[in-house]
């Protein structure tokens, strides 16, 4: 199968709308790509950079004519965004997101589905701490997974032709439900996100002498949980607010988990200790051998961290 | 000031160890390297990667004859090692130790001083989550920081050298009180290696189905968590054991903050969320402003731990 559309809109272009429509461009997916963004910026950006070849304010200038829409906002919008433009949508148009939360975006989305296009919720599981338009780049998606959640009446040529699109952008896709995908991302990612926020942000309040040490001498986890906590934070408000239940439910588990690990230290049990952190380090391992460690697309992202 | 010994001792040649024992020897800071490690295994691999020239079971047979000793062993040991090679030294040695816990190894060692030697606590700030001789690599400490916490009364010229010797390997040395470097290292390092540890904990007791989706999409957040939780087991148990205020504070700390976030997600209050988020993408930008993120030195990191 090969997929080929005449127009492509891309709504909202940041970090992952600039590299949506740099693959599009790039892999030749579409003849012609549109743009939205709220800021005139980053519709000068986009258009300076070539990422797209027109940009509009409004989403609903974008998506006139297209023959499938990447709405790329934050997860608090997409909805929002959505129901904004789908009285200008050429009919048959596919209408597909990147969303890290999938069950709360397709409930908000319900009330404006109709026969007229179809909606493909998806999520490519890439991105670096950085947004705007000149932070992307084509090669973000590489070897990285790709989840799509379509419901039961979610029609299956889109689903195919969504698919085939991050297969060329070198996602690997696979399909779960919505709900299933949030829980795994609770714990996968908006947790770990989370607790980096709260620590470098106790770290923040620290007495100013301490304070600065340890931002200067910021080595290994401190530096690694500083770029996870330098992450956009209108995306992550979003995520927080519309995966609550899940959050909060491994956010319970943490906290049990943490509590046992310091009344271990607080009664100096090494043995516990040491045992948790055997177990830990097989988890790594697993995570490794699951080939999840890509130290040559961690490469690439480092060079476009710069 | 140029530094050289005629015989340099490591005892512990693990990951620390064998590199200090390559940045020795390509400096060519000694003309002949000792080092002392319990496991043949290490020994063999040592003296076949031609680290050390000689290797002993017993470190009181690694440190006859040295001029300078490091003692590179986990930080629960370090103290009992030196007290078992004391007798053995030669008068006017230097000692040093690259523990991560400084105030608690500083009195554990105490009860061992004597006039014949001079010790001086340091504290390299570099490491990979490996361990090992065969992964330790010379350049592990360049542009990284080195701490060392001398007491009043130690000896300023052994100080001099030690100092020296870390410079040559690369590193910005700086003294700073045992009790501030302790406080500094339970932020910045300890207490992320302590969630870090919980968390993936956490993920490994989720029900199956959901535990190998966390580790089979692992990307981002949890990613960065496995890495850092697949470190040293037995050297994170004695740092925990051996820096117990510093790191019980941090964490009350922590977990104070952690709660007001939990309360935000819960009451969907979006404004105390983009507010703390917003305050943390500060901080990575002074870490980064400090010059601490050192993409040269993180690839040759990403290389070495392929």
């Amino acid at each position: 199968m090969s997929v080929h559309f005449y127009q492509a809109a891309v709504v909202g272009i940041g970090l992952i709308g600039s590299s949506v429509a740099r693959v599009l461009r790039q892999k030749g997916l579409a003849d012609r790509i549109t743009g939205a963004a709220r800021s005139q910026r980053n519709r000068e950006t986009a258009l300076a950079l070539g990422v797209v070849d027109e940009a509009f304010e409004t989403p609903a200038d974008a998506v006139a004519g297209a023959d499938i829409v990447f709405v790329c906002t934050p997860v608090g919008s997409i909805a929002e965004t959505i129901g904004g433009f789908v009285s200008a949508v050429k009919k048959g148009v596919i209408v597909t997101d990147v969303g890290s939360v999938k069950a709360e975006i397709i409930n908000q989305v319900r009330p404006f589905l109709s026969d007229n296009f179809s909606f493909v919720p998806g999520h490519p599981v890439a991105g670096t701490e950085k947004s705007g338009p000149e932070n992307g780049f084509a090669e973000l998606f590489e070897g990285r997974w790709c989840i799509l959640t379509p419901e039961d009446k979610t029609d299956r040529q889109a689903v195919a032709a969504v698919r085939e699109i991050w297969e060329q952008a070198g996602m690997k896709v696979e399909e779960m439900s919505a709900a299933r995908h949030d829980k795994v991302m609770a714990l996968m990612s908006h947790l770990p996100h989370l607790i980096a926020y709260t620590i470098v942000g106790t770290a923040a309040d620290l007495e100013t002498e301490i304070r600065e040490d340890v931002l200067k001498y910021a080595a290994g986890g401190f530096r690694d949980f500083t770029r996870i906590a330098g992450s956009d934070p209108v995306m992550w408000r979003d995520i927080f607010l519309n995966n609550t239940a899940a959050v909060l439910d491994g956010l319970q588990r943490f906290s049990e988990d943490l509590t046992v690990l310091q009344k271990a230290i607080r009664q100096k049990d090494g043995e516990t200790l040491k045992n948790w952190f055997a177990r830990t380090r097989k988890i790594r391992r697993e995570v490794i051998d699951m080939r999840q460690d890509q130290p040559e697309n961690e490469k690439l992202l480092l060079k476009n961290k710069g």
